[in-house]
């Protein structure tokens, strides 16, 4: 899919299209369609980066809190969106043991207590074993610091899907 | 349901209940989760209100575009969300006949293409005959002035559907 199919989209093909490159937020791609036409992929990926980053400390965790959990109970039940299944899947984590699930329940619960929001990866960068020991360690950050890694792996894996459907190397 | 009981729900309770009351835009439920306590429906809708005001212009433009047509395709054909369906059915608008149907469809299309986002209204202070008057007023409206008329009904539009929630009169 080129630029110019997707400056031509009306509003409800592109919602159809990128309604779900930031997980579950319609509204963000919804407001990106104001800024079209779009050069290219990077332009395009640019409005979705600064109206997360223009958003209020609250919009932001809001943002971060409409991700699902990670090898949590959605994906074990099939109810993930498309997108996240696919990239959980992918990443393995459908194929954990009983003893690392219960492993990374436990590191996730943790960090939704201390940060309010669920653990956000970009698993397709990572690997099974990646994912926990990179828990761990954020776990530890101040809670500033760990907001602002976690709204970068949101980005992450925004430019990956847009990557996908554009039919880009990322 | 009283605020007690609002105030002590886990982030997912309190999507299942309020995810909504922005049509389509849970982000906004998941923002104002941020709040919390409520003291009141008050001081709840006012998070609500205060995170619409604080977006930026193609924010506003895409909460409003989030929303359905009014009296559209999503609602011949059951696609609506349970409190559009709710509210549209109740005023009327499912039981129009064929030429009412038809001149409310060429106003609303009329109405997208002049502003960009469809019409939107909060039809249950309203009646089927006022819809198609308040319409062909509307669009004479400088854009301005249209997105905060609104922007407002998505406002009242949240007040009633939060009154619902919480047994109050609103």
């Amino acid at each position: 899919m080129d630029m110019e199919k997707v400056n031509s989209m009306d509003f409800g093909e592109f919602m159809d299209v990128f309604g779900n490159v930031i997980e579950r937020c319609p509204l963000i791609a919804a407001a990106v369609w104001s800024k079209r036409p779009f050069s290219d992929l990077g332009d395009l990926e640019k409005h979705f980066f600064a109206f997360i980053d223009a958003l209020p400390l609250s919009g932001q965790e809001g943002v971060l809190r409409c991700h699902p959990e990670l090898a949590g109970r959605e994906l074990q039940w099939g109810r993930l969106t498309a997108e996240s299944q696919r990239e959980q899947s992918a990443a393995g984590l459908q194929n954990l043991g009983a003893a690392e699930r219960l492993r990374l329940s436990e590191l996730t619960a943790q960090y939704r207590a201390r940060f309010g929001f669920p653990f956000v990866l970009a698993v397709r960068l990572s690997d099974p074993a990646a994912a926990p020991r990179e828990l761990a360690r954020r776990l530890r950050c101040p809670p500033a610091q760990e907001l602002r890694t976690a709204l970068g792996e949101v980005k992450k894996i925004c430019h990956l899907r847009l990557a996908d459907l554009l039919g880009e190397q990322p």
